[in-house]
């Protein structure tokens, strides 16, 4: 039962229905006007609810049928603990014993410790994932096995889908570093501890039925109450929600390739000489070996200069943290904390400040935090000479990685792609992406070991870097260099007939969809 | 054209209808189930919002202008200035002179400094106010000369009534001491600074068209961010939002009566005696001169007895806020601060904490604070021998006072109304409250200079109480005594027979009804 497929605003074959439900094909960037209300889940009543604000159950089994879990609900979850995460199998191998079917899982991500829930794939308990799949589930998607089509979205797309109603959430699940018998959470505090809870903020607000979890009860109130008690309807204990050594590391690297350190070089200078670093600005560099680099060499520039900025875009690490306390930031408006540095000085520095992705990256809000930073540096798998980046898939066609924040980020002010030319000589410039995640028109600066190439759509960035000492160059210059070194284009990947996973654009709107490769 | 009037289960003749729109009877607490769904805004998208978030507009009439302003629509604001605000009256002024007619005006309380308003109920540009009214508003709404009916609810049954979509907010004015471009607000802050902005909270939420108002523009971000950007259409300056001077008191008095000053002793004991002040206990008690006279002899009690609260609800005050700097509590949660320690406190101290009438009252909620309160203090203008009490009318029948949190309140896990026994010669305690604002059952405890009555429900109360040193009497004679005292009951007061005012419960079902009092 193939869904009949529709090319999109941007050349994709994509498919008109997702798993029977139809949904907007892309249609180019701010194009799509949505039409319709908000969700609107059912009216509570404080009568329902315990007077003295005790909400504890017994065990997870117990929520989850008080919950009224059946088939075909949804189940969400966040993804604060990364690859630390020790519940979501739980809640799975639960609805197991009790017997449920197909439901729809929608992680905001997935990770390899999850694995086992290919079972719970396999047997039915689980229909199919929305939501990032890193590493195992991802591959096993990209073998076309699981039931359903898969929906990958930006975490901005995943607050859209929720607030617009395209996902409806029947039970959340939110694992708790910290949390009060009434439902009050967060995640800056305990032996679990992660930092936000932020990627849970729409599961709350949205989800008809909402379950604390948390290995650290203290009494009400549980505070800061990133996540409020007044949207939750039970809470479970258990004695360990996560692994803290694989939540947050101690430390965070920065990258020993030297050509690494060249991209991220060339681009701290890059918006040095476009001049952008100066008093008040801001940007925004991941958790990645090359991002962290990249601040590193802006910090000595700004310190070198007298610079100051605005605000720093986390996800943070003990960089980030040292820049705000030397005083080179006024603050760091964090979306998630990558190492224990982050955690505590989130917790204890009023200036390090708990964004969501409703205030960071909501696409169907009344603007977001995203298009007010001058500066973002992220990451790409593949980028095609007229700058369409893939985020999502290798270039043998498997689905390995989530969009996370990229997607949103690209509406930066400056939106820089620093990236090698190449990876195990497969050239990462391309012809036509692999898969669609993020329209050139958004993606302004190419940086690579080899060289800079800079949109033609940004004639003005062309201006400034006119005359400049950094090797600019034409997109097709160095693709042709690239594939000279390589000994040709890349082989595109050998994928099978079916979709097995649609790309969302921040917008709800699909822009791309992945199709199954080999069975392996 | 008079509405149609039923009997409710508190006995109370009721509006079938309000303003021709039909409204459930009060059935008893916790009784009435709500069966809808939350309210629903229309979905924006950031392609409709300036990129860089700059949403400054020139004046207040362009920003009503923008957002649609016309005929019959619903303008709320924030009551968080009280009687200092500057904004109100301009506001309704530029509606009049774009010549739009039969606003619902719905603040979350209006106060003398906008009297000037009732020139433009007169003139038809404001058909009828939805909302506490404190002094002239409420006695003309008396006299029965509004053209619509007015209606008035709790703190929290504000919020639920747009939360359920009871009232649909067509543009939400939100004041606020300090902003930024973007949209984001705070009240802790600035020339007019107010400490919490959480009245607004359901209009930033819930309202289609938000207009946030400062005198003190701050560059990105605004922090905190009491309101979300996010949810804000335009920022307008003005050169002064609020005076403080009526914002906040540099101090807050207590009484200085003899007679109150011996209520709140009385009731400082009655908490002690009656086993509530313990380690990890939560009292409430308001700005008034008794409830902070209680506070204080409370504090002496906690010294003496080395005892420690968990949390302190406020509205605060320099009172509460020593007590938390003395280590007499965990945490203020403040709903909002009545003098410039409480502002202070607020936004410098992080154990004083913001709440909102979404966490502590909504009853349309999982839960909410107020249940969860050991203690709390509250005034009344009158109670009945059945413990009902009234907040809102005055004996003589005339509407010159809000519910506030005072309904919400009385959910704590002891409700005490320490009132005298009577006022300018009239009785306080009487056979049937003029205006029924709470239900006997959930008041414990009256409180008076001449006696304490303890609600016949509370049996685990009088059994706590018995041999008490304490005056601990028959709610009955209290009233006899005071009868004798005062020559006889009080005379009911001459009410005509216009509805002029709907009394909301927590639940969105009428309670009671004002009528209309002579024509003054």
């Amino acid at each position: 039962m193939k869904p009949e497929m529709i090319m999109n605003a941007a050349g994709r074959m994509v498919p008109k229905t997702i798993n029977g439900i139809e949904h907007p094909a892309y249609q180019g960037v701010a194009k799509f006007k949505p039409s319709g209300h908000r969700a609107a889940p059912r009216i509570s009543t404080c009568g329902d609810y315990p007077a003295d604000g005790n909400k504890l159950v017994g065990d997870l089994k117990t929520a989850l049928k008080k919950c009224g879990l059946k088939n075909g609900m949804t189940i969400s979850n966040h993804h604060h603990f990364r690859n630390g995460d020790l519940v979501m199998n739980k809640v799975f191998d639960a609805a197991a014993e009790l017997e449920v079917k197909d439901l729809r899982w929608f992680p905001s991500a997935s990770f390899p410790c999850q694995a086992p829930i290919i079972e719970h794939l396999k047997s039915g308990v689980i229909h199919h994932i929305e939501g990032s799949m890193n590493g195992p589930l991802g591959a096993y998607c990209s073998t076309g096995k699981m039931k359903g089509m898969a929906v990958l979205r930006s975490h901005g797309g995943r607050y859209q889908a929720v607030q617009d109603g395209e996902v409806k959430i029947d039970i959340a699940i939110i694992a708790a570093p910290t949390a009060d018998s009434f439902g009050n959470a967060t995640g800056d505090q305990g032996p679990s501890a992660c930092g936000s809870l932020g990627f849970a903020l729409a599961d709350s607000e949205y989800a008809e039925k909402v379950i604390v979890i948390t290995d650290n009860l203290v009494e009400f109130p549980c505070l800061p109450w990133q996540i409020n008690g007044n949207r939750v309807d039970y809470v479970v204990e258990l004695d360990k929600v996560g692994d803290p050594s694989k939540i947050v590391s101690g430390t965070t690297q920065i990258t020993k390739s030297p050509d690494r350190l060249l991209i991220a070089e060339y681009a701290a200078r890059f918006v040095e000489e476009a001049g952008i670093v100066k008093d008040g600005f801001s940007f925004q560099a991941g958790a990645g070996g090359t991002a962290l680099s990249f601040a590193i060499y802006l910090r000595e520039i700004m310190l070198e200069k007298k610079i100051k900025a605005r605000f720093i875009r986390g996800g943070s690490t003990q960089h980030l943290v040292k820049m705000l306390e030397d005083g080179l930031t006024d603050y760091i408006l964090d979306g998630q904390t990558f190492d224990l540095a982050g955690v505590e000085s989130l917790r204890d520095n009023p200036r390090h400040v708990s964004t969501s992705p409703f205030t960071s990256y909501n696409y169907h809000g009344k603007g977001n935090f995203a298009s007010l930073v001058d500066a973002t540096v992220l990451g790409a798998t593949e980028v095609d000479i007229n700058f369409n980046a893939n985020v999502v898939t290798h270039s043998d066609g498997r689905l390995l990685h989530g969009i996370g924040g990229w997607q949103n980020c690209l509406f930066s002010k400056c939106t820089i792609l620093p990236i090698p030319c190449f990876r195990d000589r497969i050239p990462v410039i391309v012809d036509k992406v692999t898969t669609l995640c993020g329209p050139g028109e958004l993606i302004d600066v190419v940086i690579t070991e080899r060289g800079i190439a800079i949109n033609p759509l940004r004639q003005d960035l062309m201006d400034k870097m006119h005359g400049s000492s950094l090797p600019i160059v034409d997109i097709h210059d160095l693709q042709a260099e690239v594939e000279d070194i390589c000994g040709g284009k890349p082989q595109p990947p050998k994928t099978g007939d079916k979709v097995v996973a649609a790309i969302k654009w921040v917008d709800g709107t699909i822009i791309d969809c992945v199709k199954s490769v080999g069975g392996n």
